[in-house]
């Protein structure tokens, strides 16, 4: 089983209050992919400049992720720099350079063409939209977005969330999208919109998952030291979408072993700086770290 | 089994987006009481003044209080007048009416002071050390506490935390008590401050608990309706002691469970203004929810 990824490639440069690191791979489809892999073989669509350096492609090809859609465009490649503050829950942006993202518009390679399982990272519903159209037989569609869009696009968001089956979206956009604070109406409120299954990722507090007439509640695993937050809801989204893949069916049980490989990955996602630590663990690791979270939330009946 | 409670009883008056009540039953001690009252039989010592309405005292009674412990003073009952805006997540105090909290002593009557368990709300942390002095055989000793006496009371406070053995407190102060701002160390800095159990309360994000080398995490209970988050933490607080008394020993699957029961009463404490819903509920009510937690918590292993 694959996994197609659509989402943006990038060099970050991040400073936090333990350090700083230039122009390092950053960027969704990277995040994702790399979690994905752990599960499944992911293809990416996405868009680099010619001053990427190949290092960084050899190192997604190591992770047995399929690149042939990665298109190298003139021009460079998109950068992103921000910097957190000590609590580490938002990042301020200082600087972002579109560069060959700005007139990215993916091309569905005719292999790709047949997978059945998408990740629409966060980039411009249109483009997410354009993406579905080119797929002959999708069945799992998910997508995550952002503040920006459901400000600026938001007929062209809604299109999209019609043909989405889950949405993966955190929390302060739930609520904006969903124009309603109180997080389960907000959840509800999404569901009319088209997606039966609603992923609301809240940071350090976990996640909340809404589908059908189920909830389910899941906190983030304690991380004691927490490096740099970049990239952590795309690795939650690729671990989340690469057991869905794997296991090639989906319910209510699937639903939520997927939510806590999310929340594995992106607990390793934090620990260190960029793609350092969830390029280097182990399927050891990860089934670890499952049970632990296991553990630190299990209580019995009364 | 019974449990000392010793805290405040006020009269709240309250506004919400979803509506005002004027001077309504309120303070730590009457929250977390009656949210213990479905488990044991809690005894309060506070203080009240002269103009305290009667059928206050009555409703306490009907739920199995025993208010001997309450004191009539000269003057008028402490008052505190706050609202909260939509997100609900933190009070604007708008005045406080010390009155006749303001020379508040807590005396023991002489058939509390063979108490075992002991819950100090919120209140003045020399207070806190002087009820404890005055009881014969305290075995499991909890406060509270809050920002004020962090910032302005630190010395009383850390001597009143060298013989509590529970501390419950929110996670804003946990941090700021610490020093730190991961919750995680955070919570091993106040382990040396005295407590064996910490237990953080995060709102609509639930609790986490930390006690010798376990670390429990759990959400809060997904309410749609929240009509106002007064007293919720004292609720929690109440159940959370009432179970503990109940059981009358002390392990981590007991902890678990209070916790659990914690997050139940201060579930029910937000959906009506003031004690409106905690004081009438049943303990049928409070056993479908914690199976409710317990269903949108579960999940299997991979």
């Amino acid at each position: 089983m694959s996994l197609l990824i659509v989402g943006s490639i990038a060099l970050d440069t991040i400073e936090t209050p333990f350090g700083k690191v230039k122009e390092t791979l950053g960027g969704s489809a990277v995040y994702s992919s790399i979690a994905a892999s752990y599960f499944i073989k992911p293809c990416i669509v996405a868009v680099v400049g010619e001053d990427f350096p190949k290092s960084y492609l050899s190192l997604l090809k190591r992770h047995n992720i399929d690149i042939t859609g990665v298109e190298v465009a003139n021009g460079k490649t998109f950068r992103w720099s921000g910097h957190y503050l000590y609590d580490l829950n938002s990042a301020q942006t200082i600087e972002t350079q579109l560069n060959v993202f700005k007139s990215f518009n993916p091309k569905i390679p005719q292999q790709y063409k047949n997978i059945k399982n998408i990740f629409l990272a966060n980039i411009d519903p249109e483009l997410q939209y354009h993406v579905y159209k080119q797929m002959l037989q999708p069945e799992i569609v998910a997508c995550d977005t952002m503040n920006y869009w459901i400000e600026n696009k938001k007929t062209q968001l809604k299109r999209t969330l019609k043909i989405v089956d889950i949405l993966l979206i955190n929390e302060t956009e739930a609520r904006q999208l969903a124009e309603e604070s109180n997080i389960i109406k907000a959840a509800k409120c999404i569901h009319k919109m088209g997606p039966k299954t609603i992923v609301i990722k809240r940071g350090e507090y976990g996640a909340i998952c809404s589908y059908k007439d189920n909830i389910f509640i899941v906190p983030s695993y304690p991380v004691e030291n927490v490096f740099d937050p970049t990239g952590a809801g795309d690795s939650f989204a690729g671990g989340f979408m690469g057991y869905v893949t794997k296991v090639g069916k989906f319910n209510n049980k699937i639903l939520r072993k997927a939510i806590i490989l999310g929340t594995v990955m992106g607990s390793f996602c934090v620990e260190k700086f960029g793609v350092k630590k969830i390029s280097s663990i182990t399927y050891e690791d990860i089934l670890q770290r499952y049970k632990e979270i296991k553990k630190i939330t299990h209580f019995e009946n009364l």
